[in-house]
């Protein structure tokens, strides 16, 4: 094997980053010929970084020339403020509301401009809630994804409120100006009700988790049942374990 | 600055993953000067390398010269199976365990020689489980380590029995003989009880799960003050939470 083929442009960590990038929630596992294509780099490149990630646990061998991602980095994930942290901190809200409600429960941050799921907690049958734990959809589009929204920083919000909005389902608000008073209606009330917008059947009752005043760390969100009928009887739980969490944020460190 | 450093005996992917290697529990946030310290780098190597990392999302800077571990990792970390989807599938049944106890639940795998904990459900006040969701703890001092080892390879169970054991508390196992019998035990009757062996004042319950007969994937436990005194109320929940999740784990292919 050549070893040395030259890729101008391209340091060899980002070689290394672009092999762990093609990995994704719907390619959890991946064969050399696989990442090969995906990447675009020299077979004998992804073979000797492939090594070297499998040696350090990055990756795990699964199998016949099976890659996966390993153990080693689920664990350093693991000490991402954003991701477990702010979830360790939420969890116990996030037990008491899904004991209270038995209904889906999801804690949900900001990245860049999508919604990212961070926890989700769910009873064994769930009734077509797409939400995937490190997954990411429409912030325009989902519950949590629009209080957010409501609270990101002025550019954030302009930036997709000038950008076209995409069509979920019928429900999704597309309409720019529409958008913009749900956001003023989420500010005033510290809440946000949604229906259908995601997903046909499910709606759901979102708050905002604030790691001090005006700055929002996180929301949180119940997705029940449309057919349930009026969402108001939620609200206060919603809205109480959103409290709980913003205040065990404070004294912490983590969000300073 | 150089750039152009020459570190003999490390390729460039060994020297940023030892900069990630230098985030832990302990230190989730670091300057440059720590991670020169902590991998021994040219602090130019360090500071490039740190750049592209940031640029990824592997990393994110956070107030004046900090960096702690990004949301991309912790998204791709969360595609670790033996990590998140076995924790996905497990979820449901360790909710039931902890809403029928609301006592300490764990889900707890083996990593090489030690008990890698990959969730924790627990209550707002916590009676000194010292466990975290991420971190590591001895293999036989703790309930579920003792379960992971009593069905782990014949060759890791010999390489640990035969180096020595520590003591944790006055209580931990450090005989071989001893823990040899306890082994065995636990394979006969397919839990383990413990006491007081990694934290005086916890005792717990644990089984293993199995991802097809005779292979483990995980152990689970309940964890509760010793002063509860029989533990022999909570086996049936613990050892049917662990056969529903082995179940649950077969269909799956995940874990071919």
């Amino acid at each position: 094997m050549a070893g040395n083929t030259v890729e101008p442009g391209r340091t060899v960590l980002s070689r290394a980053l672009a092999i762990l990038d093609s990995f994704s929630e719907r390619r959890p596992e991946q064969t050399l010929a696989m990442i090969v294509r995906d990447t675009g780099l020299a077979p004998a490149t992804v073979h000797r970084l492939l090594a070297e990630l499998v040696e350090w646990g990055a990756l795990e061998r699964h199998g016949r020339g099976r890659y996966r991602i390993g153990l080693r980095l689920w664990q350093l994930g693991a000490l991402a403020p954003r991701g477990r942290r702010l979830r360790d901190v939420a969890l116990p809200f996030l037990e008491d509301l899904y004991e209270a409600t038995h209904q889906v429960v999801h804690l949900v941050v900001r990245d860049e401009d999508q919604a990212l799921y961070v926890e989700k907690l769910s009873a064994r049958p769930q009734v077509g809630v797409v939400s995937q734990v490190g997954g990411r959809l429409p912030l325009h589009a989902t519950g949590p994804g629009k209080v957010l929204l409501a609270y990101a920083p002025a550019e954030v919000r302009e930036r997709l409120l000038n950008a076209p909005l995409a069509h979920v389902t019928q429900a999704t608000i597309t309409d720019a100006a529409r958008l913009r008073t749900v956001l003023a209606d989420i500010r005033a009330t510290g809440f946000c009700l949604s229906r259908d917008e995601m997903t046909v059947g499910a709606s759901s009752v979102a708050a905002p988790v604030f790691s001090r005043p005006g700055e929002i760390a996180a929301a949180i969100s119940v997705v029940v049942p449309s057919r349930t009928g009026s969402l108001a009887p939620l609200v206060p739980a919603v809205r109480a374990a959103a409290l709980g969490i913003s205040r065990a944020l404070r004294p912490d460190e983590v969000f300073r």
